[in-house]
Order: structure tokens, then C-alpha cells, then sequence
């Protein structure tokens, strides 16, 4: 039999959750001092603020520990970053496998910091499975029927879908989410990137949708403005989506991917740039974050192929939320910024399996991709919901007759806002 | 006294210079074949095919030499790739400085397979020094006052600007053109970069204008199109213009380099992208290649400021002629790719000091941007030539009267055109 937990213990593992509150550790005696850095760090929440306090306390046996361990402090960029507050930032998950433990305890010391909100796939019959540790929601098929009434809407938020459902209920500025089927990737030199953090700079850094720097972000450490960019163009704008990239597994479609099995993604770009201004890009949901008070509606449900499937190459969910969310930034001159960070991809799935399905997305981008690339929107759309109101108009007018797939786009749009709204006014 | 050269020794270097007409070796002795090895790896001559030939005589020293210096054949990607013969290419180089040993003897690897055109500043005064080895043309101010009537012709090749008349009279499908303070750069692997070659295979492989793919160039060896980029837009249109980038010293403006004077550039991104069509950049000049049959009359010597210098930041020539290239790709249904390859930019003159010159393009690049990001050419435009006439006269009428350096801008440009085709006329 196992002992209960010391008093002494317990008020360790308090403190460890509730580090927030402390302001001062100098009075802590040394060796619960020692106890409790080595708790924080295992519990991941070792952040340049609590290191602060450790160091502050000035005691030699902690300072000789962080000096072995080789911790460093992080040096800050003199750069135009907004500094946001933990509690600004909901990490949404979609839950498409039912055991989530490998998944969040490789994310652990980037996820532990913020808030989460994970969302069961409603097709996901067994029980889900996530480890302790975390500051989270989740959210059910159940917590879904209470929101949306399935008798009347069109709205499905079954397999990758089920994140949407998350972006609905957060109500913070920032959301960043990741696929389930990736682990934190390592940089050219090795070292574990934390997605997190680098999409928060992309969000709080501005962007430069107006004129290419061939230096690529100009906002990012040692990097500028190169020679011949206007200085009117210089302060940018605000950054409204960050798409990250992904290692290993590439996110092609499944004709390429059963053309190319063993075709892996190991180039490693150092570079984060604004996709200039009625430039269209296919917007993978894999390792997104963007701003939700600015596109937050723009990042929808609303296209849903027939035969959709539960590997991301039989969806192209993403690519239209994508394209919506890109025409919304340029009408409303936000930016939209792609490269870092990556994530690992891990293997899933069969492509030729899946070649019967996602032929139809391959055809329909043929018609999806010259629309994006010509609808305009009227000087009256002045938030994201206008915008998409107008976006879903047009759809119906243009599309609608060629595909009732678009004609449902269009409606799912629509509801959406409508939606989007009401959860809003509650 | 030194001996005069054995009659072997001659016959050896004449067959080292001769190399493109030998298509055996089988039947020269092994300690020959040594010392013709050893000496075509002094000249710098020992290329693919070069290579094969010494391989195939299959003599165990030349093997056994061979690996322990572990030369390796260059894996050839399967991309879709043109095979472009060496003499398609001419490596254009304006003399800034007099003595071009060091850049010379620097780049030689990579230039001596390669015809070169150098073109002397007009008004630089000492000899030039350049060393031998080269398959070259050189052009100084005496050639220049032969082709254009310097009386009657408002063109000037002084400064950096006097590689245009490189450009003017080669008669080369590709120009790879460098500025005279850079060298070869590393890449994130300690390897020194083949700029030509990388800017050869970003000039014969598609580019991508219409539609972002977030892997940057989908045809880099293990890179594809992403998910959702439409299958029409996948054959891509041809690359007219290649930009490259550089390490060190980055391209800054002089007033950003005089307030980071620190600052260089250590960023290795791993990456080319097309620059979308309407998205314009700047063009820096300092390291460039184009297919000169495609757009070659737009990379033309028309912007000069008052008070240009002899530093890169004291100019925008380079500028403007980017925005007109782009414009014309834009135009014409072409690419322009940026990224790979760096070169090492060396350090040279003082930001300070050149901060009264650079003022001025800096306050007229809030004017010349959006006269380019606006313009657009008509229908009956359909090649280069034609198309920089419509420009000149677009910038004539909306430029012309605010400033007296647009409307000289606008003669150049008109001149430039006639200068060509006369040259190519003869």
C-alpha cells in the first residue's frame, strides 16, 4: 500500500498550480525551494516569470541547479510584439483519436501555460482519454446539441469539423489549434520548436500584406526592411491568421500522396512572411492561430465534401475556411502570415484508400480557386460577419447553380453567422 | 632562371582548355592521365561530364584519387528541368573597383565553365586588373561611346549601371549578373553555394505566380504542391527573372543601416518562392539572373538619383527596373522567383555619410510603388519591348510633372528600347 501524500507534499503541488499568485519564494526554506523547482519543471511550468522568482530568492543550491541544467533566460526582441497575457489564449483540439495521451504529453511544456478546449469528434464512440495536468473544457456531441439544434441546422461538426465547435465557444482574443496527429517538430539545430510561442509573435508582430520583402518577415529577429520598401508601408497592419508548416508527413493531396508514398517534408525553412494581398493560398487547418476578435466567424464549417473522411486528404474543409478567411483579411487589410512554426506530422491513414474519395475535392478546386480569386466585397462589410455574409451571397449567386455542394456551402455560412451571433449574445 | 615548359606540360594545359572536344581518354597513360587530373582541378574545369570521362577509363590511381578526395557525381533531380548548354549563359559583371583578383579567384569554381562579360565603371580611372583563366569579353567606356552617341543619348552607364551595357550586348538566352563585393556564401551546412547553378535551375524550372503554395517552389527536390492547389495551376508558367539574396550584409537602405549599423544578415532560409503576379518587390540587383530573351529589355539603366553613389544604398536603379521586370512578367503571363541562391556580401563604404544621397529615393519610393502597383498594359503589349513602351509613356503622363527625374526616367526607357533593337539589328 501506498502512503498518503505529505502535508508538506500537497502544499508543494498547490503552489505548483498556483505559481500565478506567488510574488515572492525568498522566505521558502532551501530544500522545499529546491522540491518545488523540481515539481514545476516536471510539471511543466517553468516560464520565464517563475524562473524570475526562483533566481530572485538568490539561494545558491537553486541557482547551481539552473546553472546544470543549463537553463537560460530568453532574451527578448526590441520588436513591435504586443506582450498578451496567458488567459488571452484558448489552444482548441479536435479529437479524432479517442486516447490523447502521447499527443498532449509530448505538447505538455508548450500547452501547459494556457487554457484548452477539446473537442470529441461526435463520430468518436469510445470514451476519451486525456491525461491530468491540463486547464481545460471539453466538449462533447452532447454540449453541441445544447448550442445547435441538430432537427433544424445544417451545420455538422463531425470529423475535423469538431474544432469549429471549439473556436464557437472560446472567448478569448487568440486561438491557436493543432491536429492530434502531431507532436512538437525539432528546428535545423535540434531543438523542440514551441508552436505556441512562435504563433503568438506571428499574431502580435504586424504584417506586410502590401509590398514583398525579399528578406521575408521583416518583423522577425535580425531581419528589416530591405532597401526600396516604402516607409508608409513600414508599420504594417494587423496579422489576422498564422498558417504553420509540418514536418514529415506533407499535407498533399491523395493523388500525390499515393504517387509519392515515401515522399517526406525535411526541409526545414527559417522564415515566417505575409502572403501578399489578393495572393490565394490553400490553407491547411493543421497548425493554425489567428486572431478571433478580428476573423474569428471567418473560420468555419461550411464545405463538406460527400464522401468526406477522417484523414486531413479526404477534407478540404480547411482550404475553403482558408480562402474565406484570406478574402476577409484583404477587404479589411489584415494579414495573413505562413512558415513557422512546424509541427511533426505522424503517419495515418492510406492514400490510395483514399485517392476514391478525395478526387471530388481535386475537381472542385478547379471552380472554388477562380472565385476566391475574384470576389470582391462592398465598402459596407466592415466586420468579419459582414464579410462573410457577402462571401456566402455570392457563393449561392456564382456556384450555387454548378454544385448543390456550393449551394450548401453557402447556406452553412450563413447559419453560421447566425450562430456565431447567438452563442455571443448568451 | 625558371626552365621553359616541357612540351608535355604545353600539350596538358592545351588539353585541359580543349576539354569540350575530348570524348576519351582510355587511351592516355595513367601518370598523364594524373597530372591532367591534377591540373584540370587547379583550373577549376572538372565538371560532370569531365568527371565521367576520367571514371570511365577505369585506371585505378585516377579511381582510387578520385574517392580520396571524395569527388561525387551530382544526383540530377527528376524535376522538369531544361538541360541548358553552357554557352547559353553569360555571366555579366560590373567593375566597381579595379581590382577584380580576389572576386575573380573567389567565384572560379563556379564561373569558368561559363562565358563573362565585365564591364568597366566608365568612371572608374585605373586599369582594371582581372585574372586569366577566363572565357571573358571586357567593355569599357570606349566600347559604351561606340554604340550610343553620348551627345545626343540621355543613357548612362556610370556606377553600378554600367552592367546594363553587359546586358545590351549579350547575345545569351540566361544573364546571371553579381556585384563585384560579393563572394560565395555557405549554406546552413558549411558547403559553399553554386549561385549559378541554383539560379540556372530557378530560371529552366516553372514558376507559380497565380496561386501560393505554403512549401514554397513545388518543384525543389522534395517539395510538391500542397493540398488544395488547383491541378490546372500546377504546370506553372516560365521563370523570366531570378532574385537572389545574401549573407552578411544585407541590403538595407542608408538610413536603416545607419541606425542598426551592427546589424548583418545570418538568416539561412532554404527556400525560393514565386513572388505572386501583382505583388510587387524590390529588386535588389546584387545578385540576379533572367532569361534574357524573355525580358531582357527590362532590366534597363533608366532611374538614376541626382546625387547616386557608388554604394548599393546610395542607388534604386536596380529598384525600378525590378518593378518594370515585374510589371512585364505580371503582363506577360511570366515569373519572378525569389530566395536561394545567397552570396556573402562584403562590407564596403559608410551608412552615415551616405544618408544625404539615399534620402531621395527614399521619398520617391512613396511615389513610384503605387504608380506600379497600378499600372496596367494593354492587350496589343505582347513583348517586352512593347511593353516598357507603354510603361514609359504611363509614367510620363502620371509621374512626369512632379518630379523632373520621372520624366528622364520615361526618355531612358524610350531609348533604352531603340538602343536594343538597334544593337540586335546589326
Amino acid at each position: 500500500m501506498r502512503n498518503p501524500p505529505t502535508l508538506l507534499s500537497l502544499a508543494i503541488d498547490s503552489a505548483v498550480i498556483n505559481f500565478c499568485r506567488i510574488s515572492d519564494l525568498s522566505f521558502v526554506p532551501e530544500h522545499i525551494l529546491l522540491e518545488l523547482f523540481v515539481r514545476t519543471l516536471k510539471a511543466g511550468k517553468l516560464n520565464e516569470k517563475i524562473l524570475k522568482l526562483f533566481i530572485a530568492t538568490g539561494k545558491e543550491e537553486i541557482l547551481s541547479v539552473i546553472e546544470s541544467l543549463n537553463i537560460q533566460h530568453i532574451l527578448v526582441p526590441v520588436l513591435p510584439t504586443l506582450i498578451i497575457k496567458d488567459d488571452e489564449v484558448d489552444i482548441v483540439i479536435g479529437a479524432l483519436q479517442s486516447d490523447l495521451t502521447s499527443f498532449m504529453e509530448a505538447w505538455r511544456p508548450m500547452f501547459s501555460r494556457f487554457h484548452l478546449i477539446i473537442v470529441k469528434d461526435p463520430d468518436l464512440k469510445e470514451e476519451l482519454k486525456v491525461p491530468g495536468g491540463f486547464n481545460l473544457n471539453l466538449y462533447t456531441k452532447s454540449d453541441m446539441d445544447k448550442v445547435v439544434d441538430s432537427s433544424s441546422s445544417t451545420i455538422s461538426f463531425s470529423g475535423y469539423s469538431c474544432r469549429y465547435f471549439g473556436y464557437l465557444m472560446s472567448r478569448k482574443k487568440y486561438i491557436i489549434s493543432i491536429d492530434d496527429d502531431c507532436i512538437p517538430a525539432k528546428d535545423s539545430k535540434g531543438e523542440l520548436i514551441d508552436a505556441v510561442a512562435q504563433h503568438i509573435t506571428n499574431l502580435t508582430t504586424p504584417a506586410t500584406p502590401f509590398f514583398f520583402n525579399t528578406l521575408y518577415d521583416p518583423f522577425s529577429e535580425g531581419t528589416d526592411f530591405v532597401r526600396g520598401y516604402p516607409f508608409s508601408l513600414r508599420s504594417g497592419v494587423e496579422c489576422g491568421l498564422s498558417c504553420g508548416l509540418w514536418l514529415n508527413l506533407a499535407d498533399y493531396d491523395a493523388p500525390t500522396q499515393a504517387l509519392k508514398p515515401s515522399a517526406r517534408n525535411s526541409r526545414y525553412v527559417d522564415a515566417v512572411l505575409t502572403v501578399p494581398a489578393r495572393t490565394m493560398l490553400p490553407l491547411s487547418g493543421i497548425n493554425i492561430a489567428f486572431n478571433n476578435e478580428l476573423v474569428g466567424p471567418t473560420l468555419l464549417p461550411a464545405f463538406r465534401l460527400a464522401k468526406e473522411g477522417k484523414f486531413r486528404w479526404e477534407t478540404v474543409e480547411d482550404i475553403w475556411t482558408g480562402m474565406c478567411a484570406k478574402v476577409v483579411c484583404d477587404h479589411l487589410r489584415l494579414g495573413v502570415k505562413s512558415g513557422l512554426p512546424y509541427v511533426w506530422r505522424q503517419e495515418r491513414g492510406n492514400a490510395v484508400e483514399s485517392l476514391k474519395k478525395e478526387w471530388e475535392g481535386v475537381q472542385l478546386m478547379e471552380e472554388v480557386v477562380p472565385f476566391f480569386q475574384s470576389v470582391r466585397l462592398s465598402e459596407a462589410a466592415v466586420t468579419a460577419e459582414d464579410c462573410i455574409a457577402e462571401i456566402a451571397a455570392s457563393v449561392k449567386e456564382q456556384l450555387g447553380r454548378s454544385n448543390p455542394m456550393f449551394a450548401r456551402a453557402a447556406e452553412n455560412m450563413v447559419e453560421w453567422i447566425k450562430l456565431w451571433k447567438q452563442v455571443r449574445s448568451l
